[in-house]
Formats: C-alpha cells, structure tokens, sequence
C-alpha cells in the first residue's frame, strides 16, 4: 500500500473513443480516495510546458459520451529526449504531483515507461488506442467503437455494393496489425480480409471471385484491407483486381474511425480500466499498465510493450476463413 | 468425434439482435463439414408443425446485419408437455435431423435440454437474449446491442435532462436481473442505477439528489431503472420522488432494446459461438451450451442453467457507486 | 430600416433539436451587423430573474451539432401575468437590450407577441418545436429530427415485430395534432396511422387488420399512433384490439423524441431562420415570427398564431392510406 | 385522362437512399388504380436484355426503409445509342407495358426523354440523386439522407479535430455541383466550403485560418470541399495549406455517402413523388419529371433538365458566409 496526495493524467498520441470516461473513472476513483488529480493539457506537450491544472468531479460531468478527449492530445516528438523528460517532471514535482496516469497506446505507454525509469516519478498506462495492437491486453479502449463504426460505414456500403452488383474494397485502419480488419470483417460478413500479417496473394483473391460468381453466390460483397504501411494499399489492390477482370470500387474508411461517441463496451472498459489504475497504484505499483487478460483486469509490466508483439487470434482467423460464402 | 450428416438450427423466445450472425454461423460452419442444415420455422412452434426447411449457405448471405431471426421466433407454451416434445422429435427424425442447435434464452434452452433428455437426439444450445442473465456464461448475443441502443437513447434524454434541468428515470429491460441495467447505468454515467438485486430505499436517493444539488453539482441527470418483477415500478419511483419534492421525469425504453442491427461485438461474438456450437457438436459433445467464460469458449451443461443463478459483478457495482459525482 | 445596438434570445418551453444552431444563426448574424447579443437562461424564468449574459462568436462555436439548447429552457407559468412581463421588460431595458428574439412553440410565441404588446419591446419569434403544430408555417425546428428519431426507433422495433409476427402499436408525441404521426406513419410504412383529428374506429383498424392477415399479406406490421389529449390512449387501443383477437404490442416512444443530435435538415432550417430574424428586425419589422411557406421564408404576424390552427395536410392524408398494403 | 392497364418502372444510374420507397410509391399508387406495375433490373440494362417482372403490393413491402434500390441499378452506355432504345421499347410492348417510369438523375432522365420521343412510349421522370442537382426541382431524394451521412461522419471527425487542434479538409460528393458541400458546410458549421462553382482561393483560405487563429477564435475546424471535376483536388488543397504553414489533415467521405437508411424527409418525399407521378400520367401528361418547386409537387418538362442549369441558392451562400465564426 502506498499513499499518495496528488496526482496527474494525460491522454497522448492518436485519440481513441472513451478516452474521456477513462479521465472520468480515474478522477473520480482518486477523488473517492481523498486525492487530488491535475489534468495534463495535450498529452507530453503539455507535461513538457507545464499546461497542468487540477480537475474536479464536476469538471468531469457529462463527458462520458463524448468521443476524442478534453484534455486534449498530441504527438509529442520532443518527449523523445530524456533532458526533456527530465523537465516534464519537474514540472509535475514543483506542483506536488506524485504520479502519472498516461491513456495512450503503444508509442505514448513506451514513453511513460522511460519516464518513470529516469525520473522516478510512478506512472501507470492505461490502453487507449482503435488499433487493439497493445501486447499484454486483449482488448484496448477505442477499439470496439472503432469496430461498430467500420460496420456502420460498411453498412452503407453494402446498399450500393448490392445495388450495382459489384465488389468493394474497404480500407480500415492498421498499418502493422489486422485486429481491426479480422474483426470488422467478421463482423461484416466480408468475403475476404487482408491483414499485413499475412502477404496478399491477388491471384487466389481474383480466383475466388471468379469462383463465388460462377457458383452463383452473387457478385457483390465486401473485402476489409487493414491500410498496412505503404500507403495506397487499397487502391493498387483495386488496380491489380480490375487487370484480372474484377471492377470493384474502393472506400478508404479513414478518421471517422477514430472519434464518435464511445459504445457501451468502451464506456464500460475506460471506467473499469480508470477506476483499476488508481487502485494499482495505490496498492503500490507503478511502471505497468492496466490490460485486459481472460475477461480480467491485470498488470502488465510496461517494458514487455517494447519487448513483445501481440499476435492475431488464430481462432478468429479460422472462423472467418470458413464463414464466407 | 462425432459424424453427422444433417442437423437443424433454431432460434426460440424472444428475439435479440445477433440470433441471424449466430444461424449463419451455425449454417456455413456445418456446410465447411459437409453437413446439410434445415432451419426450423418460429421456435418450438415450427419444430411441433413440422416447420422445417432446408438452408443453403447462399439463403444466409446478407442476414449477419440485420436486427431479429429471419427464422422467426415465438413463446411456445405447448412445448412444456414431453408428448409434445415427443412429436417435434419425430418431425426431426422423419427428416433425418440427427441434432438440434437452440439459440434462446433461459427458458428455450431448458426446454432444449428437457427435449435430448427424453428423446435422445443431441442439442447445443447458443445463449440469445439482451438481458445476459443465463447461468454459466458471462456473455450472451444482443447483451451488447442492447446496452447501446439505451445508450443511444439516453444519450437523447441527457438533452431534455440539461435544457430543463431535471432528472430522468430511465427504465431498460431487467425482470430479475439488474445487468443491463449496470452496464447501461455505468457506461451512461448515472447517478443512481436501481436493481432487482436490492430493495429500493427512496429515502437514500432523495437524499442523493438533494446532497448533490446542495452540493452544486447540479440538479439533472439520469437514473437507470430495471424494470423488476411489478409492472410500473418506475412510474412509482417518480411519484414518490415528487412526494420528496423532486419532479422527475419518466422515460419507458421498451420494445426498441431488443431490436436493431447487431453491434460489432455481438456480431463476432454470435459467429464464434455458432462455429464452436458445431465444434463441440462435432467432438461429441451434446446437452450443453457454448458460453463465454474468462474471454474464453467453454461448454456449460445445460442442467446447470436451472439449478444455479447467476449473480452480478460485486466489481462492477463497486465501479458503479465510485464513479458518480 | 431601423438600427440596434444590443438584443437579447431566449429558448422557451419544450426543448426541440436544433436550437442551438438557431441561436448561433442569431448571434452570428447579430455580431456580423455589429449588434450585440445576450443569452437569456431558461427562457422567460431568466428573463424574470435578470439572468442574461452577453455572448460571442466563439461563445456559439461547437454548438451546431448539440440537441437540446445551451441557455437551458423552462416552461414558466409566471410569465402569464402582465406584471411579471413588466418586470422582465425592466430587466432588458436596464441592460439597453432593445429587442428581443424568442425561439419557442406555440405557447412561447403567444407570450412573446404579449410581451411586445403591453411593453413595446420589440420582438421576434423563431419556431422551435417537435410538433411542427404552429399556424402560419410548413415547417419548425426540431420536427425533421423528431421524425427521423421516431423511425429509428421503429427500425428496431420492426425486427421485432417481423420474428415475432406481431403488429405493434407505436406511440409518437402529438396531444392536439398529428403532424409527426402522419409523417412518421408514411415514412415507416405503418399499416395504419391514429390521429386526433379524427375519431379513432376501432372496429375499422380490426377488420384491417383481419384482412391484411386473410390475404395472406402478413400479420405483422406498425400502426403509428399520436398520443393525443387523454394519456393512456395507445394502451387502451391495443386492449381495445386484443378483445377483437389481435395482440399487438405497445411501444411509447415518449422523450427521445425530443433529443439527440439535430438533423441537417433542422441545421440548415434553424441556422437560416436565426439569420432571417435579424433581417427582419433590421428590416424594422417586430410582432412577428420567422415561418417556411412555399420553400419560402416568410413573416408570420404572431397574433396569427391564437386565431388560427393549422390542419394537416389533405394531400399526405390521401398518399398514407393509398400506400399501405 | 388516360387510362393505362399496365406500366413498368425502373432506377437507374447511382443508387441513392430513398429509391425504393419511390419504387413503392408508384407501384401501391397503381395498384390502387387497378393498374398492373413490372419491375425492370439493372436499370435500362434489364429493359435492353428484357429482364422485366410483374410486382405485387407483398413484393414492396417491409422496403420503404432500405437504402439502394431492390430493382438493382447500373450505368448502361449502350442506351445511348437510339437502335438500342427501339429494341428496349419492343420488350416492353411484348408484354403490353404502355408506360414507363424512371428513377434516376439528370443523365438517366435525359435518355427517358429521348426513349419517348423516339418510340412515343409515355415515360415519367422521378429526379433519385444525392447530388440534388436537376434543373427544375429544389429537392431530389436521396440528398437529404446524404447531408445527414455526411454531417454523422463529420461530427465523429470533429472530435479529433478538437482533441488534435487541426483543421480537416473534409471532402464530400459534387462533381459540379456544390448543392452538397453548402448545406452540410452551413449544418456542420464549418468554416469554410469550397464548391465547384467558384474558384478556389488558397491565398484567401490560408489568410482566414491564420486570422481566426491570431483573434483567439480555435485553430481546429472543418473545411468542407465539394470533390469537383479533377480527382485529387481535396489533397492538393491540404498540400497547398501545408505550404502556407497550417497542417490540415484530410477526409475523403466517398461512398458511405450513397447508402443507408433513407431519412425520413426523403422516405415521405419518395413515397409522395412515386404516388403524384402515377396521377400526372393517369391526367394525361408525360415526357416530364415530377419535381419540387416552392414546396409544391410540380410537373417539369424533361428537356429542360438538358437546357438549363440549377444554381446555388444565393440566399443560402449568404448566410453560409456570415455564420462563421
């Protein structure tokens, strides 16, 4: 058990849908326990400029629903630099703050990580990211709501793909993992899914049109493509797919995957998740991040993020492989 | 193992969205083992008149979006008596259905285990309902959906509730059981959430309001009812609130939570559970239902669902009274 | 032509989506003529208790897309004595507001155009109800949005209605006037529409019902009802029919109908309608309301508004019943 | 008055919500006049290879709320050629059609003119296009349901633009028209939007960024730009803002924008342009389009729609460069 008096959270890098009821459960489960809490104003910049204020219950009032995040955020290459961390937390010391709650993904749970070790300064992550590509977590705030509005779009999508009989490409986001793809493209009931995990093969795609068509299966449907990381993915895929033959049009989802009020699920984790770092850390742990591991919340050591990368489920992989048509 | 040549699927008591992602996955998991599927027309009622077509992986293409069971589903109450039962077995038998997959809530899937009791024929049940109250599993296909969608619509309340500055009574789905009602309540960031769990004190929430109003903290926001075992309790609430000089108003949810295009979540969710219902099936198993257990698919027998109840996360009813102002 | 230097807007009675972007139209326009613009809190309650602020340009940014309405609103029986209106006119003078615009219904403008009367402030009326039951104009804020609500929800409810082969009836807010009823009833298809202007005939709506079934055109389906003057209405109707061996469900929308994002629609509307009232004051024109006829924008004397009643239109009346099945 | 026993009718071009309630409209409408309706497929591709089936009131029911067209639409150059057309007309003499409908946008109506004129089979033009741009009508369906798209994708992209402090370039359908950049810029209150109909000046968007960011007035907002004729335009503007010191970021709405639900404003205006264009040919007219003007259902000639060119409401320019902050 440790005590602590004051406290600080930021949300860091790419905004993710329930990043405020993450700010909400940590405020208010601090506040419960008798600690003051500072929000930190864009995520390292603000750390980094002192743009430091301290919040109240009330200031954290009707914010559950809303998508991005009140404190706002940013990307943050100066945090790179230990003799900037080194600032930071001066910053946080001079006002009394003790701790450091950092909602962000991969990236943004890495620099806390430093942070801590150079400085001293306890800190806890909390998975913030639409990616769900945090190693340690199965499930990560955003993502969910990321995936029903993917399907919300791809919904729309299907009335002209059924419409005009044709095949659409949908590009989601995910430049080095398919999570978000698999899901969304289960979900959507996609003929096919591309993942960077695995190299694109456009002769058996085009194969297997040919081959839906010829039984009669329809010619329309959806094939989800995580963007991967050369950009233009999508639309040389369609390139390559229209030589063989095939004309599907293309729709690259692109950031309204990222922003829109947060589903029940990602309400539900964000506060679970806020609500649970505090308790860890006044248990008396730090440098960790709250994860989600078999329906459970549990602590993951912030260096295993660097160390380690998280895998496809090969279960879901199976399952979509024979539900298409 | 286990072979089979044909199975029938279907979908029984009241709808929820995600019965059509679980029926396709049922069917096109079968047709991958080479196994012919019928589908089997508004529950326990097509089952007794011989209601039962055969489905092709084609007939459930385009269906994993769509709200309801395109099978239909019906209460059935003559299904209670085992002669009856006796006749639907037949049905089946005369078709050469040497299985049966029953998606259904706590009723359905009791009736489901009754029926291979007597007659032999090997059942999988599939937990369908929005009020996730079955024994054994943490999670049931619609649950999701249905949080959002009282979501969605408190989401408009909120709007009335701040112009005029009032508190709602929001009721949501729930007859013995509070779990919609704590999710909804905790991703909505209420103030009260009123369980069938635990009596009622209206003397405490006057009291909660009036402090909070005291307090400055505002005089509107929601408070998430389960509707209970007695026909009008919110209504009730609100009268007696007004008796303690509050004026809420009232919001009935109603039909629109079991309705809707199924979120993301409980579209995965039903395809896994579909694809693993024929698994087990498969590997022998029967007389049970696939369920989720720590993030998992497990089997669950399905005599447990009568004999043990399942309770609400302490956890999350921690949460839940941490976390409003 | 005539010129001010300082006016004042207020939201009153029921809240209806799209008064933000009218009250942003109005202090946009204002401040682009040099005016300015006070913020009247809870309508004719703010104006009794001297609660009025000066507003910005920024002070309206970010509000566009929010129901509801930032000012809050009230209905405030006091307001029907003309001392009290004396004492609210002292209020504007005192701050050398010269004019006052009110964004409100039927009740609300008939306050204003007393206001004006007995004070000699000039005054502007906007119309901002779900209702769209004001004489003088096609169309008011808030009533594309209420529609398109009430549809969502029947979407949902349709799933239902469709597995279950049951016909619902489904309650839209309209006491005196079934303009949302009529609306929402063609847009949703419903197989019949209830409405206070006429006698509800029940033996009518059974035998319907009866036919539709006989004819083999379904025996599920929506009958959208107005909930009209006495409360309970729709569950006696659906009593009513279970004695002629229907069993319909019930469904009451109830406050949803008044939240919730405003539409594009009601944007555009109430964001031209907020401009369209400071050219009419500047026009020199008071004693008035801004109004839709003919796809026009037009000036409404609000004395117009007690002496008339609008009646539904005979066209939509004729296309509703040639459309059901 | 003329009396007619069978007509056929079919969508054409891009599918846009709201096409089948239109289809509904016209099919119940005849019905009701005892005359017989046949759906084309495809378009005018079904009508050249006679793919030409007789509907019925059941077949159009439970459509009224699905996006896309149930009657299947395509883009079909050969009809551009006047042998094609005669081979068209034969099909439908063969099966005693004497009329025919069309749904679809200016190049779709444009052949149905040269379809009557050429073969003297009566036709009658129902204007379906999100793009809202037919001379002669201020309303089409389909582009109601696209501003509300647009405005849902634009209100989840505003949350990272407020959490990021960025402005978005946010690009929506209009080749050369800017029908729809103007009213979802003036509903998302956006601060600028670029429409085909005026040149673009980057001098005097990158000046007005700065200014709003010098009074203090945000640095985040959206930018709304109509697509234009040349692709790419969208990102050539955000690298040209880049040079000018501002780093927008870029959204391409693309398809989502032609499907979905159709809004209830387009359902009511579809289902009531289905029934009025049955009554204009049973009155005896054809060769013309039902439209809307000043409110009011109104007969245009179809070889204005080729004569003339719809302009931009200047009213509404006005009042969309005012309301910016």
């Amino acid at each position: 058990m440790r005590s602590y008096k004051s406290i600080a959270v930021l949300t860091s890098g790419g905004d993710s849908p329930g990043m405020n009821p993450a700010i909400r459960g940590v405020v208010r489960t601090a506040l419960h326990h008798g600690i003051k809490v500072y929000g930190v104003q864009r995520g390292y910049s603000g750390l980094i400029n002192g743009d430091i204020h301290l919040l109240s219950s009330k200031g954290v009032s009707n914010i559950v629903q809303k998508g991005g995040t009140f404190l706002k955020s940013a990307r943050c290459s100066e945090f790179h630099q230990a003799n900037i961390r080194a600032i930071a937390a001066n910053h946080l010391r001079k006002l009394g703050i003790e701790a450091l709650i950092v909602i962000g993904g991969d990236g943004s749970l890495t620099g806390a990580h430093l942070f801590e070790e150079e400085t001293g300064l306890p800190v806890i992550g909390i998975p913030g990211t639409i990616d769900n590509d945090i190693f340690g977590t199965d499930d990560t705030i955003g993502f969910d709501t990321a995936v029903n509005t993917a399907l919300g779009a791809i919904d729309k999508i299907r009335d002209t793909a059924d419409s005009h009989e044709r095949y659409f490409l949908v590009e989601v986001m995910g430049r080095s993992s398919g999570f978000l793809a698999i899901h969304v493209g289960i979900a959507a009931g996609a003929e096919m899914i591309v993942v960077p995990e695995f190299a694109v093969d456009i002769e058996a795609i085009s194969l297997q049109l040919a081959t839906s068509k010829r039984k009669g299966l329809g010619s329309s449907g959806i094939i989800v493509v995580a963007e991967g990381n050369s950009p233009g993915l999508t639309n040389r895929l369609a390139e390559q797919l229209t030589h063989h033959g095939h004309t599907p049009y293309v729709s690259i989802l692109g950031h309204i995957q990222r922003g829109g009020h947060p589903s029940g699920h990602d309400r539900v984790l964000a506060s679970c998740l806020g609500a649970k770092a505090l308790e860890y850390l006044l248990a008396g742990y730090s440098d960790m991040m709250v994860g989600i591991n078999q329906g459970q919340v549990v602590n993951v050591p912030l260096d295993n993020l660097t160390r380690y990368r998280k895998g496809l489920d090969p279960e879901l992989l199976k399952i979509a492989l024979q539900l298409h048509k």
